[in-house]
């Protein structure tokens, strides 16, 4: 089981370096990632994009290109079919947003002859190593589904199960989130957390153990699982995946953690594709990006195993 | 303007010893915050419950009772009603729950005859002490309402109001928040924060700066605010008070930042009351209920001084 992103890092090295297709790939914080990823062995990239912006960035930030493949294409539009199509044929193992805005980068994603549609539901998943907590938590969905119903939720789940697996994580432990740990009927997101778990226990949503509706110090502090006296639970403060009820109490968490909590690492990636998708934003940070493509390496590595 | 909380205790000293009326005193932790509120000056309490137990427990921790007023009322709802009515007839400052369960504690506040309501909605208000943030946060409603609707929240800023005052905030800025920044008419909370937003611009709800929706990264990373060209919005990552969606949001938000930011402090009291209101969990450690009574200190300052 990895417990930190140094891990996740170490492991893309022992199977060996990812190629990644970059969509629109003009960016000078795209490209310094891209750059930091091949120096660290995480990822080779073929940069889809306008080449003579591409030329004239990595000029700015003193990038040396001839260590990669560009291909030319100023249409963005046309940069991201051509990029996807990468991924979808194997030629790329990752696919990763660069300056097109996300509404048309989700269109290449979900193009019917060249995307990286499985029929499935795509969902987003962030993986967290804060310090004081030894392991890493995933937090899902944070930025992508909005509402999820309850359909929605097992889907979530299984599109992380093998992200967990790809980072040595076979059965994890997942805490479906409320402001409370006992079912309300006024609160329908701890009796769709009290459902989630009901499925769990009756052998119909497997591979993981799940236990809600939690509070979020049941779900991750052990000290106050004992405290508040909930030691009959399967989770007792030592949750791998935080499943939050909706977009904004994901978000709101997922920006507190990243913007209050000194010395914290984070990568996230879409799931539910063919291949996992890199999804930063703008305001991520540099470390943030490499993190994600290091993420989708090793999650790449473990779709492989299993195609 | 406090900017942390040594300043409110260093308020309270200043404005003189607070009077605390306990409501079912008969608890360790509660008499153990109790003498460390006297002991730093903070606040004289009257301790309402089982004499007995009372003594028995304080015996336990090496605690002298001498120093205070004990009422003996073994009954606990009799107890919290003889404890309410000291605050209700201005014998004491502020109201603290003890050992009672909440819903019991919250009937003895709402007693039309003895109790503490005002006409107006109840709601509550945590202050955070941040490190890394230069000044207080104000998270709001994080335990007490849960799904408010747009004329609870225009109640719930209100609320809020005389708290920032009493910390020296004569005009907070208020950030209604969700994941996004913009209005997405498929997010109603989205929608709400603009119709406050617009609310404040047009002089219908006065005393504050309202700039909704906001994603967290805008309303309190300033580099976050510059790095997404923010530059025309009136909260650029300097909000001070974090309005949330509903209560998943606000709890999720709260204990992540209890359970991973290293060195945080925090104190919550319950608003809307004729004085302010004590309502701690037993997951609050000992510094969060002291802190606590020195915010329900400044705050009954506040109130006094106004009334």
């Amino acid at each position: 089981m990895n417990k930190s992103f140094d891990e996740i890092i170490a492991k893309v090295k022992e199977c060996g370096m990812k190629k990644v297709a970059v969509s629109v790939a003009q960016d000078e914080a795209v490209l310094e990632a891209v750059r930091e990823a091949k120096k660290r062995g995480i990822a080779d990239a073929i940069l889809v994009g306008d080449a003579e912006k591409i030329g004239a960035i990595a000029a700015q930030i003193d990038m040396d290109l001839s260590e990669f493949q560009i291909i030319h294409e100023p249409d963005m539009i046309q940069a991201s079919l051509k990029a996807v199509k990468l991924a979808h044929d194997g030629e790329a193992d990752m696919y990763m947003k660069g300056v097109i805005d996300t509404k048309n980068f989700l269109k290449s994603v979900l193009d019917k002859e060249v995307g990286l549609r499985t029929g499935g539901v795509l969902s987003h998943v962030c993986v967290f190593d804060i310090p004081g907590i030894d392991r890493l938590l995933y937090l899902t969905d944070v930025a992508f589904m909005t509402y999820p119903t309850l359909e929605d939720k097992v889907n979530i789940i299984k599109n992380t199960l093998p992200v967990a697996k790809a980072c040595g994580l076979d059965c994890p432990k997942i805490a479906p989130l409320a402001a409370v740990e006992v079912v309300n009927p006024k609160m329908e997101v701890t009796v769709e957390a009290a459902e989630l778990t009901r499925m769990n226990r009756k052998g119909e949503l497997t591979g993981c153990i799940i236990d809600g509706p939690l509070s979020l110090d049941l779900a991750i502090d052990p000290e106050a699982a004992k405290h508040k006296g909930a030691t009959d639970r399967p989770i007792q403060g030592d949750a791998d995946v935080l499943l939050f009820p909706d977009i904004h109490a994901g978000n709101l968490v997922y920006k507190a953690i990243v913007h209050m909590v000194p010395g914290v690492k984070n990568g996230c990636i879409l799931t539910g594709t063919k291949v996992p998708v890199i999804l930063t934003s703008r305001s991520d940070t540099f470390e943030t990006k490499v993190n994600s493509m290091a993420l989708a390496a090793v999650v790449a590595e473990e779709m492989k195993k299993n195609a």
